[in-house]
């Protein structure tokens, strides 16, 4: 008989008790395939328990598969024999925590952006008022898969008035960053795509593509962008470029050169061109450069862009604005993907857009961001016969070039020995090597600092280098 | 000379009037390649205006290609001659909207989960106190890639408690939805993988693999879940299945046949098994059945989860626990991915979890949805000889045969003619044709409707069928 030691005073239910007793008893081989059980009546009899205990203890058992019913016979254990029964349960290997890193004192990162500034308060009440509506209870069903409606039309609306595109919301797919957009976009565009990508380049974006084992062609870069007749020998039908302000070179494609690269893109139905537009709405010097989709009369941009330079890196909303032609492969072979942008947040964003926040927001960072680049072009200008500064015009780093023939790699040793963090140019190479008027360069990001510490950090930066 | 109508009234600025009208006579052919353009000093008399003001439209100007400075030449027209220019810009094409879907008035959809009894106020209370805490602003900066380690551990204690799952923090990898992950985790396995799916199976799963090009076998079920012995004659090394409730059908697979999974996945080095989890907390008979994860002694099991069910559909996060042996290839290949979810998100989730209201919510949901299940069971009891009902005992909707003949085509247009929206076996199917056991069967979620929505059409559902 089944007499496992009963607690009634246990938070554990009677039932469980019973069903644990019992399971053990067959894991352990006290109980075999074929051992009849107890009746429900005699087993509830013989612990002096309710029979519907026993029930929910056997039924439990029958669902897991431990035991069966077979009608009008009872209950019965099943065949559980399995090797991997008598192997001992290996103990789960603790995985490494990732490599150490340097800690710096100064962080020059080209990825990060000033929070220091950041409209806590508008953004909380931004939040807390579509928390607060109750009439917005259908945010937390499922939203449409290309992103909430008006959240697109906010950002159809922005991208005309600032970036000149010219695209419908229907256009437009939201989702949680420009990685998982590659992955979508990589896979509309098909299989047989090769990308060129500008050297050097954005290289999360060349290891998405190549990890995908997609073909990506490196393509040089000459004062203009990327080289054209390079683009045109190459094999690639879709060329990935960041015109407004390349990525990490800072250069700005000229109008004749966009009108090339259009022109190439229109000679076949297959190529396109990916817009990346990063960080364009920050240009300390005249007017913004238009996107190039904003001039693209045939249908050829893909536009991307993102949130995460122009809010917060945490803030995972990037945009696709695709041409109609790859919209409609999108619509019949993959929209069955889920939306991957909370619907509070995508709601907080249009809030932001359309009360004018982000235009005030950006407009105000635009000024911070002017003067760190100015305070820092102001402290190089006794050196500047020693270096060459360039792509300080736009965005959120600048290129500093040494004419003493120090190397990339002394001048980024002596900088994590003064524990300033600075960025070779050699880590964006799409293909090595460095082509000779990049050596001695390196990249110094400057959102993220404070002021104090741009002052402190540029201070290091004298001593360590001059 | 070039003479703009200069409006100093204007909101727009000076310069940039110059430089618009400049790039306009360029555009337009008035002036060509190679044209000299007036002097910065000329130009300013001429317009009187300053000299800052002209060399701020040139500088917009060279920025953008259209004009070049030939040193102590002075200011020239580029070429930008392309046949781009002459082809007229061709109008938008606007995509067409959807198709429309037919309106019903009960949705009977197993996808959606219950809104009514959200716990709205404790869910903003929750966001709220992380938007305040001044503190927090870290939340804005670019999070860890695999998740923030407060929220992984979280999941892992809540995982542990009630799934009876077995991980480390450091294995689980949180992302914006199963969609996301499963297209992160298709690299991880990598382009050789060939998947096992049920049939029927959870169909966006089915999409997104053969979508992305793999080899995706159907493998019939038994009454256990996926059968075994199909599974061994496939040429598959990763098996895809629900074994704690299986969608759409609703077996809980007993012990018995997860051994068996687990010693087909034991045998070769590249097996694994992909255990998706989706709604495994709504159990309304004896205990949660336990996940297979947690019985896995040989790190086989690759554990899949999300929030959409137990929380709201628009709650984009799921998360991966993977095996020691994947997890290190994602480590040294994939761990480049940012993260997809947002950080204040990720706060909030893990206080909703560390304040113990996840498992108060998930509780009380237990009880609501066990209501509605109760409730349809009671309404059907009556029609219980001509309908066999399967799959009631866990999750957020059942499946009803109907014996007299009536085929789901048929079921299915009288649903419609009745305003019903009920779903078909047919369409889960990763091979046709249905098998004879699930013909004439329907399925009926019950999760997203009100109490007395569903007292509504479950009225109209007896109409409609009886």
């Amino acid at each position: 008989m089944i007499t496992p030691i009963i607690d009634p005073a246990s938070k554990i239910p009677v039932y469980t008790q019973i069903y644990k007793y019992i399971k053990k008893e067959i894991e352990t081989g006290h109980l075999t395939f074929h051992d009849k059980l107890p009746s429900t009546r005699t087993l509830s009899a013989h612990l002096q328990v309710s029979r519907n205990t026993i029930d929910m203890a056997y039924g439990q058992l029958i669902d897991e598969g431990y035991i069966e019913a077979r009608p009008k016979r009872g209950f019965f254990v099943c065949d559980i024999s399995s090797n991997l029964m008598s192997i001992p349960a290996s103990i789960p290997e603790q995985p490494q925590p990732q490599a150490s890193t340097i800690t710096y004192d100064y962080e020059f990162s080209p990825y990060g952006v000033d929070l220091e500034n950041f409209p806590y308060g508008t953004w909380r009440k931004t939040m807390r008022d579509i928390l607060y509506d109750d009439r917005n209870t259908a945010l937390f069903e499922a939203g449409p898969r290309q992103g909430d409606m008006d959240f697109r039309q906010a950002i159809a609306d922005y991208l005309h008035q600032s970036r000149g595109v010219s695209c419908t919301p229907e256009q437009i797919i939201v989702g949680a960053g420009v990685d998982y957009l590659l992955l979508l976009l990589s896979q509309i565009l098909g299989r047989k795509t090769i990308f060129a990508m500008e050297n050097p380049s954005y290289m999360k974006a060349w290891r998405i593509l190549t990890h995908l084992d997609f073909q990506v062609v490196p393509v040089a870069l000459d004062k203009y962008g990327m080289d054209i007749n390079t683009l045109r020998e190459s094999p690639a039908n879709v060329a990935y470029i960041t015109p407004s302000h390349h990525f990490p070179m800072g250069i700005v494609m000229p109008i004749k050169r966009r009108q090339e690269i259009l022109a190439w893109a229109c000679e076949s139905d297959d190529r396109f061109i990916i817009e990346d537009d990063y960080d364009s709405e920050f240009r300390y010097k005249g007017r913004p450069i238009p996107s190039l989709q904003g001039i693209d009369t045939h249908q050829k941009v893909i536009y991307l862009g993102t949130f995460s330079k122009a809010i917060a890196p945490s803030m995972r909303i990037s945009y696709l604005v695709l041409p109609p032609a790859l919209l409609k492969i999108y619509r019949q072979e993959y929209s069955f993907y889920s939306n991957t942008v909370p619907r509070t947040e995508q709601k907080q964003m249009t809030e932001f857009i359309r009360q004018g926040h982000f235009q005030r927001h950006l407009n105000r960072m635009r000024n911070i961001y002017k003067s760190k680049r100015d305070y820092i072009l102001k402290v190089l200008e006794p050196y500047s016969p020693q270096i060459q500064i360039s792509g300080e015009n736009s965005g959120l780093h600048l290129l500093i070039r040494f004419k003493d023939g120090r190397s990339e790699e002394e001048l980024l040793a002596q900088a994590e020995k003064n524990r300033l963090h600075l960025f070779g140019i050699s880590q964006y190479m799409t293909q090595m090597p460095v082509p000779k008027h990049l050596t001695s360069t390196i990249i110094l990001g400057y959102a993220s600092l404070t002021f104090r510490q741009l002052q402190q950090g540029m201070e290091h930066f004298i001593q360590c280098y001059f």
